[in-house]
């Protein structure tokens, strides 16, 4: 594969949105970077165009079979106006785990972090930088064979948009209330859970609207097999604090490893705070709360960084946690990561990337 | 929504292949049918254009979140040129099914055949006469707002493309190896397995190139929860001949109806052959097999048919079928249902609708 990155710029710049008027996901910056694959050539011509819609016959795989893989990351800008990414290292890395579990070829992990950083150079000016706001980085991969058969694609297109974002919740950080599903399950061992892989989501929406239905605002899924062991919650990691022993669920095959779990594994180990990663069952979770000992509850993932969960509903009863607030911990945790991935909070693990 | 369909018909016609050319799914007619869906406007604007690429922005839904849901079935033209459709009922009610469980809004199945109808009437030039061949109709519904949040699209295309196939299987019908997998799971109870969605597939194809690595061609899914009893055998249902019944596994929730599973289970009664349809583990196959009571089994689903199986890898074992051979009953059902689809054999069950 070529390294040289193709640029053609965008010859109009399209306006930027008022940060308070920002959503997640639904406004894109001037351009984008490509790269194709088929078997003779590998992965060529890689390439930062003005962004814009692609052209695709009906009959490519795309829209047949599922064969996708996604990243999300986030670029913010700093107080001194540097452009820094949160370990996107491990962005990439997960990406080719995905991909070998879809049939999909491999990319150049180092290449396509390279290609990433020019690209948000290119737009540093969308990068938000209003509190809690950012530039949401989404790499995924599409099938591009034209062809009905079942089977891996031949050709596919990588590809990496740019979001200005503000909070994935637009009512900011505060607890939410979770439904914890019974009848409906996201992965089972042996499936794609571990992947970032479209049909993991498709496969969660019909659940989450009847949480939402409900008034709840996600759920918490539990194991395919015997619907008693805490698997995520929404698109999220999930953590407990229980007894002052922070839990999360061990990655046991069907669980997607957050890059936003790894961290927050790490910043509690740094202070010393008791934590593990275990099999957990819901029935452990309701136990510890008759017993006052369920004291937090959150989710983790690159969008939200971290949820508080203020309520479970689990087998017709209302879990209340911290009196529905935020947990101490949890908002330490959170304004330690955000302040970390803001350059605003010392980086003692180096996790912080600068795009120069 | 209004029911006239409008139609652009092509300047120019593509060359059609020659019969002995025609591979599943790589050619495609001069036409398609659109519709499109918003909240506001219901399914609108049905449309028949020329056959053309579609643009897309790079954050359609369709490229992220697996929202995807399909069909296939085929129209056949009769040795007295008729234009055949065989049950499209039932794949219009399945795909709102489908629809359903991926929150896709119910499409109105009646208008949806009639456009159908309209569509295959206009291509039907490209419907091929020769033994084996057909016109594979996909009808498939993407999501198609531009927002990368986690949620059920608000906009979505409905299209159907049309393509001159010849047999599934290149070699035509004879028996195939299968793998038994003990790793990989296609589904499981409260997942998607009974929808017609693309994760369904995506999440198949590391199963299947592992299988074929090892020289089979398919694999035979076993449930997610035991890895003990029987659901599909690559992206078909199963039936195994034992001691002269013959069963093909319950609609347990994981396992899609197909049409031809439907129209095998009335032909057989009709027949008065023994037939059920339960539960049914592999250690049960093999205990038949051990017994010399495993007669016959094969596969069935719109793009092959029927498929014999010759062969079973299972616990490091071959469990060879009728030394190998297309069993007498498979080939009687192959016969007679390929017969009624292409009006070669009397339509008892009214299942073929035809296309004036």
């Amino acid at each position: 594969m070529t390294n040289k990155i193709n640029i053609t710029l965008s010859a109009t710049k399209k306006e930027k949105p008022n940060a308070d008027q920002l959503e997640f996901g639904r406004t894109f910056t001037d351009h984008m970077f490509i790269m194709d694959y088929s078997a003779a050539k590998g992965w060529y011509d890689p390439r930062i165009v003005p962004y814009e819609p692609i052209s695709l016959s009906p009959s490519t795989m795309v829209f047949h079979y599922g064969q996708t893989v996604f990243e999300g990351l986030k670029a913010y800008r700093s107080s001194e106006d540097k452009v820094l990414l949160f370990r996107p290292d491990k962005n990439m890395h997960r990406l080719n785990l995905s991909n070998d579990r879809l049939c999909i070829p491999q990319i150049d992990e180092e290449f396509v972090i390279e290609a990433l950083k020019e690209l948000v150079s290119i737009d540093k000016e969308w990068i938000p930088t209003a509190e809690g706001t950012s530039l949401y980085i989404r790499p995924f991969i599409i099938p591009t064979e034209y062809y009905l058969g079942v089977a891996p694609s031949k050709y596919y297109r990588f590809m990496i948009i740019l979001s200005p974002v503000g909070s994935y919740y637009k009512e900011g950080i505060h607890p939410v209330k979770i439904f914890v599903e019974n009848q409906y399950v996201r992965a089972v061992d042996g499936g794609t859970g571990k992947a970032k892989t479209g049909g993991n989501y498709a496969s969660s929406l019909k659940a989450q609207e009847e949480a939402e239905k409900r008034g709840y605002s996600q759920v918490l899924w539990l194991d395919g097999v015997e619907k008693k062991y805490i698997e995520e919650v929404g698109s999220m990691n999930i953590f407990f604090k229980i007894n002052g022993e922070v839990i999360t669920p061990s990655l046991n095959g069907s669980i997607l490893e957050g890059v936003t779990r790894n961290s927050i594994l790490h910043l509690l180990k740094h202070w010393n705070v008791p934590v593990s990663e275990r099999k957990l069952s819901m029935e452990d979770v309701y136990n510890a709360y008759k017993e006052g000992l369920l004291e937090e509850a959150f989710g983790t993932g690159t969008a939200a960084v971290i949820s508080p969960i203020g309520e479970l509903f689990y087998n017709e009863e209302n879990i209340v946690l911290n009196n529905g607030e935020t947990g101490e911990l949890t908002k330490k945790l959170y304004d330690t990561l955000t302040g970390i991935q803001t350059g605003n909070h010392e980086d003692v693990f180096n996790w912080v990337v600068e795009v120069n």
